[in-house]
């Protein structure tokens, strides 16, 4: 293994620590393990709190800001944050108003951070809770049952981030949150396996000229083992599977995500961007917007996914709504 | 070679196509090959033009925008824009104010931005170039006489791209952006090589334990192949190298980048920036502003590099002046 690291098991914490030194704008909770906007909390306002195993940056920590989440719980690498640490992220940033727990389905982090809900809700804090289930490729998987959350987040983070920081309330932050997952899909390939610090080897094997079609971000199987194709056979086929599994028709207008999974280069990201503009073309699909880089990441895993959430005007106005975060940044 | 594209020989125009989707707000001339700013030319503003071979994105194409560059020339891949395109591009933006040329200092690109000033020259287009050598590892290299070009690139389009938004005359952008090349010092390290589409295999092999310090972004050979040292001893070689090499001192400012060759996580970019604050708080260096991304990049190379520049307030003012482009923005 070869790594930018000290000892494997310094990893997380250290990586927070040059986090916290980088970013001075965010307050970051070393002891309890939470990254956290500076001004939490805010009386009345509805805030939000995610979390999961690092080893996905920017997600979550680099989404922490004005205009998405209040803070962030990383666990260990591809390990979900426990519930002591969600818990004190939520009393954090707790201004009165509730908070919305934005989960990724998996099953660790379903089960760690309904525990921190519980314990909130002792302490007099309602917590709703938004589950991310958009990667349409497998029906369960190593780590989860149901669907896996993967590029999705991003999007509800953004928008029910936006919703929170103009005012909404609790059940419409939550609910528009949940509207935003229902109205996504995604769909990835792995070139290569990710390698976390502490394993040391790629997480599994792919032949030299072989992808995982389907793969999850923790480098779970996906729906097939194929041989290697051009970009555009590939795009094709995601766009079959995504669209296969939402309806998304003609003249619907979509926000498209183009995420990289860690080593794939941007110049073949934006060709791939090329590819999806191409296929949504012809089926009438109308983009409106769009990000093409490196959001949701697996480690050094070589490959992409694709996200398409079908949208509505007030989505659309969140979306653009300015967002002040290390991972996005838009806006006054 | 596993890689998300059609024809290894299509990839840059069809990526170029596929960035023109993903950024109306700017202006792609296909044809010409060339990115530039949506409202160029600007009578009476100072232009500036960057470019170099493809395969260092976000570099150059996603610094265009305001506050930065005015367009942007990408070559294939790690080669050279022809000085046609060039030319086309200082036309385009050319707002009777002057035009400013910033070129890494590597052979191809150096011979051709100068062939497109004298053209422009001809044309009576006033053109400075700024050379860009902020590369300590190594005097002379594969494709360079003198020192590389690298991260400091960002800090130079980004600070006199600053000055020229905001009425800076020709001399003045061009003597800031010299200043701040001088001012920097760049080194870098590889884990592994990055892989060109065309040669479909990486550029140079390194044994399971060994790293390249102080290589090109085109995997040109540093000082020296050395097994793998955790990162804290890593970091301090390069700043050692860093200061060496440049006059930085007890109680200086700078603007720390600490940038991924393409292949690198996040997590570890962090965790590398954190041993960055710890060796100069060491020698009393006050970091005053820092990046730690995925900026100037080496297509799929496993690795990264530091710069370190000595900023004045007036360079940090025009460092922190609002820049809006695909790969760096902040302000209002």
């Amino acid at each position: 293994m070869k790594k930018f690291v000290n000892d494997p098991a310094d990893v997380v914490a250290e990586a927070l620590a040059g986090f916290a030194a980088a970013h001075p704008e965010l307050r970051v909770d070393a002891a309890e393990q939470f990254v956290a906007r500076a001004d939490v909390p805010r009386p009345g306002k509805v805030a939000l709190v995610s979390g999961g195993g690092s080893g996905h940056e920017p997600l979550h920590a680099g989404f922490v800001g004005a205009g998405m989440l209040d803070a962030a719980c990383p666990g260990e690498i591809f390990t979900s944050p426990v519930p002591d640490q969600i818990l004190a992220a939520t009393k954090a940033v707790d201004g009165g108003a509730g908070v919305v727990h934005v989960v990724k389905n998996y099953t660790g982090d379903v089960m760690n951070f309904q525990m921190a809900a519980e314990l909130a809700a002792d302490e007099g804090i309602t917590v709703e809770t938004v589950l991310v289930d958009d990667d349409v490729a497998v029906l369960d998987s190593t780590w989860t049952a149901g669907r896996r959350g993967t590029g999705a987040t991003l999007l509800v983070e953004k928008i029910a981030g936006a919703l929170a920081e103009e005012g909404g309330k609790l059940a419409e932050v939550a609910a528009i949150g949940r509207e935003v997952n229902t109205a996504s899909a995604s769909f990835a390939y792995a070139l290569t396996a990710g390698t976390t610090p502490a394993a040391g080897r790629p997480g599994f094997d792919l032949p030299d000229d072989e992808i995982e079609a389907g793969v999850g971000i923790h480098g779970e199987p996906g729906r097939r083992r194929e041989k290697l194709r051009p970009a555009r056979d590939l795009v094709r086929s995601a766009l079959d599977a995504i669209l296969e599994a939402k309806p998304i028709a003609r003249d619907d207008q979509v926000i498209v995500l183009v995420n990289g999974l860690g080593a794939t280069p941007l110049i073949e990201l934006y060709l791939v961007y090329g590819e999806v503009v191409t296929v949504l073309a012809e089926r009438g699909v109308r983009i409106s917007r769009r990000l093409v880089g490196n959001y949701v990441t697996s480690l050094d895993m070589a490959g992409l996914s694709i996200t398409v959430t079908r949208v509505t005007g007030e989505m659309l106005r969140l979306w653009d709504a300015p967002v002040h975060t290390p991972g996005l940044r838009w806006g006054a």
